[in-house]
């Protein structure tokens, strides 16, 4: 009867899904039956929203449907921004988007209700709200005026709008789209993990959400994309590079951005992809700079380390090209991640099972207090 | 290799922990080597948040020290009583709490701290503060004035005051003390499962406390004491509690207070307590009206489910007794388990391995988007 005890629980099975599965030996990473890394190459985010949320790829009308049912959603009540203004001194991203996301369930009517087609609606309404709270947060720092959303663009173009002020070009629209879905859902990750033991109490969808942004903020989980790219700068060149790993692995220092509990021995398929769109962003600016250095930390790393790039190694470098403030790099891997996380809760509350493991314990017994 | 899959990760162990452990064969919740209820029917709570935090109880100097400690963190910063008076639609207290305890991340300097020295300082400063936040909430709902903390009263004392806005007899003082003292620790529950799990990803203390407030808002969880309440109210007697509860039963509805993941066969111990402190509080009110009540709906489920009460049954009505609006019982359930919470995070912290399981996929495979 007695499992062993595995720290971090690694490779215990936590939950039944339908929703996504990593194939290590297939490298593969199963979306609803389908290849992620396809779905990023032949649909857009709106059909990985509608895949995830509703079970199946919407077909043009139904992609329409949803797209204006997540613009209608977009604004959030400006009583927010009072409410996020005041927390200026917060100097990080994850910070006000934890407590805009946990302020937004007072203006939700339907918080309280577990059915399926309202926790569809609240999911949906954080999809929708989400990245105009994620790209006003560098506003709300300084006191500028939030930047509203914009009925006459896709949800992606609309997004990378309110976050750069300018409306995109296609190319990086289309790069930016590409970093949503390949962001949007990944098995069970701390922080949907942390959603679904929180959603296990029938707690609501906005508590969950709030418990995966705190833990998508620790620098071992989504914080690492804004340490890559940190490195980046203050590496310089792809020498640089070179010498700083170097340097830091003498110091036994954390290098972000490399490996990965799950892909051991071979490298992140997203991250593959990142690297092919930060090629033809490089290609665009006609500057392969950072291509170059990235390229030279990933040989680097392989040599010395054996260790892969994930995800967040070449998503980091993509999203300075797009002229994206550093500081809101894991904010939008959030804002992507709010449609795998809204299926899992979704899924959670439908078939629930209220998480209560155990513990080892290694304190003392006997003791009395002295009265 | 392959473990079974186990829904709620049920008798699955989780983690190494010296803070606490249930050990059911002995009937016995362990703190720290102590026996919970031996603590509690000795000690303060003041010296279980010593235990706690610092691993041993604290002597009379240390106690004093510590007390001030508290005192001189208990004052919440005003701009949060903006913050939250923005969330006046907020329907519920945990709602409150945890949009607060978010925002509060925003005015700690030690935010980024991992070091012992500042967790322990940050954990203090939440126990200290989230009293203040959870007293004032019905004020904040109303628009009123919040109370605001006296330093020539005890940290339980004042506490009390701060809900009730009156100076509390000492035998009110003394039932709170023992509740806040039950509620403090248990083990792994959700909400401490919660809190490990976000700190695992080297997440902060107010992330991770967020966490477990959106954890404990639910109705299997901490929402269980105001549920209890809200049933003995409708049932106004005992006579009445019957009917309801057999007519629920009928109706098949779960009746909230009883039974536990872990005592499956016994009545829980802290609910023992509590019944006594309800008891006494009975005798100096001169009414045991609401006692009766209780001990009928023990007898009942225990007749027709062969469930016994749990913390939440008894503590219900011992709050209602000394006045507490019932929409603060599950606030103050975590206030109490904000010393557990420090605990556990500063102990993550110290040993960390991130929490990162893997699921059992029981989707499609091998499906191709239609282009």
């Amino acid at each position: 009867m007695e499992q062993d005890f595995r720290p971090g629980l690694e490779g215990v099975i936590a939950s039944e899904t339908a929703i996504s599965f990593l194939d290590v030996e297939a490298e593969q990473i199963v979306i609803r039956g389908y290849d992620l890394i396809e779905l990023a190459q032949t649909v857009r985010f709106v059909d990985v929203v509608g895949l995830l949320i509703d079970g199946a790829l919407p077909d043009a009308n139904g992609r329409v449907k949803l797209e204006k049912e997540l613009q209608f959603e977009s604004t959030v009540p400006d009583v927010l921004w009072n409410i996020l203004g005041y927390s200026a001194p917060h100097k990080n991203g994850m910070d006000i988007l934890r407590t805009g996301i946990s302020a937004l369930a007072a203006f939700d009517d339907e918080l309280d209700d577990r059915s399926h087609a309202a926790n569809r609606r609240k999911a949906l309404r954080l999809i929708a709200k989400i990245p105009a709270i994620v790209a006003n947060c560098g506003r709300l720092q300084t006191g500028e005026t939030p930047i509203a959303p914009r009925a006459d663009l896709s949800f992606t173009a609309n997004f990378l709008y309110m976050i750069t002020g300018q409306e995109p070009v296609s190319e990086n629209e289309a790069a930016f789209d590409q970093s949503l879905i390949v962001y949007s859902e990944h098995e069970m990750p701390n922080s949907t993990f942390a959603a679904r033991v929180i959603a296990s109490t029938q707690a609501d969808i906005y508590g969950a959400f709030t418990g995966a942004v705190a833990s998508l903020k620790g620098t071992l989980h989504g914080g690492a994309n804004e340490a890559v790219m940190h490195l980046l700068l203050e590496a310089e060149t792809a020498d640089g590079v070179e010498k700083l790993i170097k340097q830091k692995l003498a110091a036994k220092e954390r290098i972000m951005g490399f490996g990965h509990r799950v892909y051991m021995r071979k490298m992140d398929p997203r991250a593959m992809l990142m690297k092919d769109a930060l090629a033809k962003l490089s290609d665009l600016n006609g500057n392969y700079d950072l291509y170059n250095m990235c390229d030279r930390g990933e040989t680097i790393m392989q040599q010395e380390k054996g260790l892969y790039p994930n995800l967040d190694y070449y998503a980091a470098p993509v999203y300075y090209l797009l002229g994206i403030p550093i500081d809101l790099y894991t904010p939008i891997f959030f804002a992507a991640r709010a449609s795998g996380l809204g299926a899992h809760v979704i899924e959670q509350h439908e078939n629930n099972r209220l998480f209560r493991p155990r513990v080892k314990y290694t304190g003392p017994r006997g003791l009395h207090p002295q009265v």
